[in-house]
């Protein structure tokens, strides 16, 4: 189902899913919770229009007591705010050849927000999951053609991972009502997973009895060919990314960093365990050298890194870093190990082009 | 300077300024003040962070009494709210042929935010012009390389738009402090011109004595050829702009509508007067009819019209919508009648292809 390209081009299609669905420009690093605007999104379809005001949450399916929840019944209920790393199954996916033609992301589907809810366990606990429910799904208010198929956007969890801590139903984004493009009222935020599951515009949850095979189910696959049947894509995998230091060229994003020393710095996740290394090189890959990490903000935010460089010539520079988390899970070197159909979970080390010069200009 | 290109294909650099300068999903025409981080964007170099608490304006060069204003000396002035449509220069570029390489805008680079400031020509009259005064030079802390020149972003307006009504120094977006991304602590706001002049991040003001030559001011200029010193770029052509009915396929973005009466809506503005005719076809512009104008909620804002379409057979069409405003002027039917070497002011009548069915998946 998904297109392939060995063209070093991109297609029109491809441009108009850049300009919907912004990235987070990567000086956007600097800030521990990502502002709204600067965070990546990705809507699958149009960004529906859902009023607050009359909004109801159906729980409903293999449940004793089925719930209807405003979302005044929802903000009464216990709430946790808490920063979490959002970050697109797709990132990373133009840097691979062949291609997978779809939303074509380099670095920047990424971000950090606080998110405010409530938490879903001790509703789906309310409403009494019956022996049978196996899964649970999130159906969103978004709906459109995918795979030749009409639907609204719509995903499923294990029970398990259902009713994992830090699953929570979110109303707040930065302290603000969730702004109309990250899924106004409501939507669920899935800590650890990458963000497709993290279904927006929540329209109801529903508690089944067979595992869920839906379309965004079975495009969110790891697969190796168009037969093979593939392994769902889950948790985020460990990624550092740096501020690009200097300034860029408008058009080339080549930065220009004078000569002396510079302090870089990015930040780090894995949804498999805590970043424990991050290690930063400025030769391309050739030598790499431990950076300094910081402070988490919580469980599921991004750690933050430093690493001070000597840039000791003028000339040209790739910069690249890569984390490693507490799993033992490290990032592939190059983008092209982590292949797979779809373009999901690849997290090659980011390679920064830089250009040194006595002063920034030479 | 331009790179120009016959191919329909696009190129990375293209694809990766789409990721860090985001489109208003044309879904976001249904709110008349546009949310932020709906809103589109063009960082020509970095977002810089600009702490307000010490931010200082300085107003200086040719005046009389040079000043520094903090940003409580600013929101201690007079202040105006109104809401105003941005809109990129280069929106439109990307359906030009052959193609300049830059920002590969197709209808999106449009917004209206309510801007929140005070406004600038009581504080250059403060300030003092002096009578060898020509231009007002406007430089923001956003800073990199462009035509192979290091450079601040900066602009300057003649001393009568300077002093125009309207132009303002803005601390607001849509009721809060200005994000990071749209110019944070301080931007300068001039309605009905395109975007570039609108600096962010305002550094300095400076009154000169000779028109101001710097890279941005060249660029933004309609150029028929390389050698063609053209004429500059100023305030934005008329341009209506549809929301998409139907739902949409992820990929080729094509609309699903059902057979029957649908209520097209969407609105349009003008920078050389008032938009007072709104024209709507359903068959790639072989017929068109007047659409239903509604009013406008300030000078600046865009005007919502709405147009009640029947789809009586299934098929394909190609819904088109054109602008004609109070000074006469008029949309182009193609983007190439308004072809120039930058590609600004491209303002051809919008297409959205549909598939009517009897179903909304037919």
């Amino acid at each position: 189902m998904v297109r392939i390209t060995t063209s070093g081009q991109f297609t029109r299609e491809e441009v108009v899913l850049a300009l919907r669905n912004p990235g987070m420009p990567l000086e956007g690093l600097r800030y521990p919770i990502t502002p709204v605007g600067m965070h990546y999104l990705l809507t699958h379809f149009d960004v529906p229009y859902v009023d607050p005001a009359t909004y109801e949450l159906s729980v409903g399916g293999l449940v004793r007591e089925p719930l209807v929840l405003t979302l005044d019944a929802l903000k009464a209920r216990p709430a946790v705010a808490m920063p979490v790393v959002m970050e697109c199954a797709g990132n990373g996916r133009a840097l691979l050849h062949p291609r997978p033609i779809s939303a074509p992301w380099h670095d920047e589907a990424v971000g950090c927000a606080e998110w405010k809810g409530t938490p879903l366990g001790p509703i789906l606990e309310e409403a009494g999951l019956l022996d049978d429910a196996v899964e649970v799904l999130f159906t969103g208010y978004d709906r459109g053609i995918d795979g030749g198929v009409e639907q609204s956007y719509e995903r499923s969890l294990s029970l398990e991972e259902a009713l994992r801590e830090g699953v929570i139903l979110a109303y707040e984004m930065n302290g603000q009502p969730l702004p109309p493009q990250h899924g106004s009222p409501l939507r669920l935020v899935v800590p650890d997973w990458y963000g497709m599951t993290s279904v927006k515009w929540l329209r109801s949850i529903k508690a089944i009895g067979e595992p869920f095979e839906g379309v965004q189910q079975a495009a969110y696959r790891y697969r190796s060919s168009e037969g093979d049947p593939g392994t769902p894509v889950t948790r985020k995998n460990p990624h550092a990314l740096m501020a690009p230091p200097g300034i860029p060229d408008f058009l080339s994003r080549v930065r220009h960093v004078r000569q002396g020393r510079t302090l870089v710095e990015g930040r780090a996740w894995s949804g498999w365990g805590t970043v424990e290394r991050v290690e930063f090189s400025p030769d391309g890959g050739q030598t790499w050298d431990d950076a300094r990490l910081g402070e988490l903000l919580g469980p599921y935010a991004w750690r933050p890194w430093s690493y001070e460089w000597e840039a000791r010539e003028p000339g040209e520079y790739e910069l690249c870093v890569r984390a490693t988390d507490s799993a033992g899970n490290a990032q592939a070197t190059e983008s092209d190990e982590s292949w797979n159909r779809g373009g999901f979970g690849v997290n090659a080390v980011q390679r920064v082009a830089v250009l040194v010069g006595a002063t920034e200009t030479d």
